[in-house]
């Protein structure tokens, strides 16, 4: 059954798409966001937002909800030392148990043992799949910065109040007069703060608005039974970390835990059975960097790796999928149109070339993206990439769990499909240069380069 | 699988919230409907609309059908006398046999058989469930007024037409020159009428549009078969009674399905099997207002009783879920967000406090509620309650089937089921504050006043 | 399960509907394409467009995808030659196989065997069933033009992008400053061009905006691994022909298969068993012009036949159904209300006299409706239709796969499902007028004229 998604607005007049690096910067303590332009207009009628977080070493974000469902690729995490360390993560759902006890976890013997929800490792390459409404959080226990790049989908159906990103904190700084990040966008559009806007034009600007500083002091301390003290301290009264904060001490899994982790990764190859499903242990992250788990494979022009409801079936319910894709130096990737999704790309690696064509005939979008930069394309668009000579890699998220492309050229081609006779009647071509336009291309839609000459010299 | 419901606008900056009484009344001969009012950016934004009926002794809602689906919650209905009378309700589904005979209801004699749809019996505490586009009416054979409150969800994806409520009556006066409410009511929004507004501005208002009125009198003639003047009834021409008329006479139910109905219902407890759902027995009323049948109970603090999809069944279809709430003198509901919905809720007796803050970290609702106030919770933002002196009682409607809250203290709090060592980093606290803050709250999600000194005491 | 699909404007005051003739039209080589106001209120509050198409004998419609789905109906087809020949559409469904061959449909024993998918007859009376985003072509090998009528349900939820119905042709001219029918449509609401409107106000309008011209030719070739001559054949660079082509050779179907294809049909008649949906088999097409299949037959008033989901499973997918309607000279449609679907009717013969209701109680529609002519009845709005002199036929569309209408009149009418005891009070009747407002009419919700002098006479 196919699902659906809100459209932001009654008409997307899409002139000219483009390629960008996020325009708002917010530095913690220990790492930085960086959010696109939500007042761009291609990711409005997409009904998306993007996001790129660098956690420091030892570096905490802070535990949050959002109001819609997000995909997380982990661009860069350590992976080279013996014991690889990468990042943890954790995700509260909602009537759950704490599964996991840490008493084993050190040496004091005096300190009585913890217990919390599951928790979970992430490394490069990875995608997680985290619904709308639930609690959570990252700390990075690596030896450098871990880098994601974030889809937030506005637009998905698990959101039932409007098309805007809303970020609620459960620590960080409280609001003392300042604004939050999207008060200060929104001025940016020529509109009042939202929830209460006229104390906003002093103060630095904060980027975390933790919504206990919103509740009664008093309040708090009845309803979780401590001392009022303490209560200051979850409302962040005197906090000026940030979103992301230093933990210097943060030992939550053991070593035995590790060593499990990776041996059940390892083994993980091929017996993904789809029995993980119940609410409590849903499974939340799949790797999609290892190249000998592409999809598409083709010696001479790349890889392409899909990740999608039957690989990760919360997918299924958070109506997204995802794919990586890698083109080496000057292979290009079939023209194609994506029948069901919209697709927001991000450029991990190299450069190259990108046409986008819409249904006026005209071209949205020619020329150069290179890493860090983020397009869109809309549904049904018509798109074509060209490595350059460094060669291309991107993750791309879908706005549709499974996600369908139809290519125009290759072995799986719109044209292939096509009786010759409408091709020579639609073309004016001969049969001969029909023949050609369907069978010139064997491969499937990673395209070797210069593959014209060779064959003509084959 | 996930539903969708459509929101209204593109932005909604809800920077305050209110507690609200109706805001327009109608009398009938024979009852009084008050709507709350549409315009309010919390209803807007919710894609909901609230209105309250009270049928007095005798009196019959005339038929109508809605453009969406509605929960009722009867508020107040006689259930004294020993063979208690209460309200009798009747849903027209397409397609379903004439099941209830009621030739037996009577002594006349010569009195042939009348052949109906199944109707249903309602008393205080039920929620009924009811589809959008069906015909319904309600009457009140009790001795006391019959009160309810009902949720009129709009943005339900049933509805494929507007944001608007749309209320289409088989009977009562026709129009003549005076407009609907609902044109009244658009007014008010600087707009003009809807479906020929320039006749307005005179006459008093009608409650009542009915639909027979805008046909012509001779093709209404000719499809019943019937005599002009008959057609001339069903047009409603000289009626002036309103939308709840006074019918003495109304015999539709014998005293046997009354007994039968009553030891259906004793014998309900517990035995809810689900086998009802072929489309024309379907199951549309369900009683929360049994203390016995809560799902949380606590002696201290009060108890909270759900009804979801798994208990009723069309609930799924309708993607509306309810909970009865009743909070002891001073007790405390748990600080909590609502993971995916709205929650819309009115006070039926009692008052309290609540406290309701935004992803900006500032409040946005902080004041008293008492009975006959409702007010919107928006999806995702936090909300703490406690109970008056007098006791704090609430009927919550939820847009989603299976609506989940996530407390922030208690048993099952998120704060609870992170790690120790978060709790410590994100709060700046010490071990032993973090064990505080898990730990102090033993009590699920409704608690007992002033449980912290007597902690301590103990 | 529900499906949701995107309401257009928060709101839609719908004081007149229109009976329309389409009003801008595009005439190709050998073919004209009609299409409906966009911009009338009704079609945006109903989230649809319409389209009628003429295709000339050997026209060939030229390689295209939409980003919404359609239902067309084939209003005329020849079908009075001893083999008919009608009409042969492809549809191309990404990852299906070429499993067509077409190399015995010749006799020049050196032509290689072309491969393609699976290739479909259509015939008048047919409804086809076409999903958004594949490609489609459709070729007329009959001896007379074949009309078709189609729906475009730009609501559907398959459409992530906005309310606008947008064509991506595969083929045929490419754009030199000229603009497409959007743009020319667009201004007339005084908006902007889309896509780079500047260059548009001179030369004359073109209907076909070949996607491949919006690519770098260079790039087209080398993703082909053609010749560039024909990269710019495909770019469509020096055609003028349109949208619809002469295609005087078009040899795509075997005479084997054509008896196949009859016999098939023929055998078909009770012996559909949902066993074809299979992605790539699945079953596009069912005709309703038969009146031996109708639903409801009445031989003094007229058929319907019904083509919802359990006849054509793909309608379910597609969340769309249809109706064929023939009303005899001066019979009537018992007024009713669509439940939870609009409906978009579109007369194929005669005339009739429709009156169409609203909430507010007034007409909104009251008129003569007449070939060739369609109109929009909003969800839960009440209508009723009389043939004229001629008789009145039609084919209407619905916005669900499983769209229910209530009857007000006859035998599964609203009013007959209700106790005597509420029309007795709701109209202020007799019993014996109650009584006849529930059972003068036994026909089902197709009567015949005149009936009431008729029973009299009985």
């Amino acid at each position: 059954q196919q699902q659906h998604r809100l459209r932001a607005r009654s008409e997307c007049r899409i002139e000219r798409l483009t390629a960008q690096q996020p325009n708002r910067r917010y530095e913690s303590e220990a790492g930085v966001s960086e959010f696109w332009d939500r007042n761009n207009e291609e990711f409005q009628c997409a009904g998306v937002e993007a996001v790129r977080n660098e956690i420091h070493p030892k570096g905490l974000m802070l535990p949050h909800y959002n109001n819609v469902p997000q995909l997380v690729y982990i661009i860069r995490g350590q992976c080279s030392s013996l014991r690889p360390r990468r990042g943890i993560q954790g995700t509260v759902i909602p009537g759950c148990a704490e599964t996991y006890e840490s008493d084993q976890l050190t040496r004091e013997k005096q300190r009585p043992i913890d217990r919390h929800q599951k928790i979970r490792r992430f490394r490069e390459g990875d995608i997680l799949a985290l619904p709308a409404g639930v609690a959570l959080w990252f700390y990075n226990d690596g030896e450098e910065s871990a880098v994601s790049v974030s889809l937030l989908d506005i637009g998905n159906e698990a959101n039932q109040l409007d098309q805007q990103f809303r970020n609620f904190f459960l620590a960080g700084e409280s609001r003392r007069g300042e604004r939050s990040p999207g008060e200060r966008e929104q001025e940016g559009r020529g509109q009042q703060g939202q929830e209460g806007g006229d104390q906003g034009k002093r103060g630095k600007q904060k980027e975390v608005s933790n919504i206990f500083s919103g509740f009664d002091e008093q309040i708090l301390a009845e309803a979780f039974n401590i001392d009022p003290e303490i209560a200051r301290r979850l409302q962040g009264q005197d906090d000026q970390r940030g979103r992301i904060v230093r933990a210097e001490r943060f030992q939550v899994v053991s070593h035995q835990w590790e060593d499990q982790q990776q041996q059940e990764e390892e083994g993980q190859h091929g017996r993904l059975n789809g029995l993980e499903e119940t609410l409590c242990q849903v499974k939340l992250r799949e790797n999609i960097g290892n190249p000998t788990r592409a999809d598409v494979f083709n010696p001479r022009g790349g890889l392409i790796s899909t990740l999608n409801s039957h690989k990760l079936p919360i997918l299924n319910w958070l109506q997204l999928s995802a794919e990586r894709g890698v083109l080496y130096k000057n292979a290009v990737l079939a023209p194609h149109w994506n029948k069901n999704a919209h697709c927001v790309m991000y450029v991990t690696r190299g450069s190259g070339r990108v046409q986008i064509v819409g249904n006026s005939g005209r071209s949205v979008f020619d020329g150069e993206v290179s890493e860090g930069q983020l397009i869109v394309v809309p549904q049904n668009f018509a798109v074509v990439k060209k490595a350059s000579q460094q060669g291309l890699e991107w993750v791309a998220f879908k706005t549709r769990d499974n996600a369908i492309s139809s290519p125009l050229a290759g072995r799986l081609s719109a044209i292939r499909a096509m009786p010759e006779d409408v091709l020579v009647n639609s073309y004016g071509i001969s049969r001969e240069d029909a023949r050609s336009l369907k069978y010139n291309r064997e491969e499937l839609k990673v395209f070797g380069p210069g593959s014209r000459s060779q064959r003509e010299d084959a």
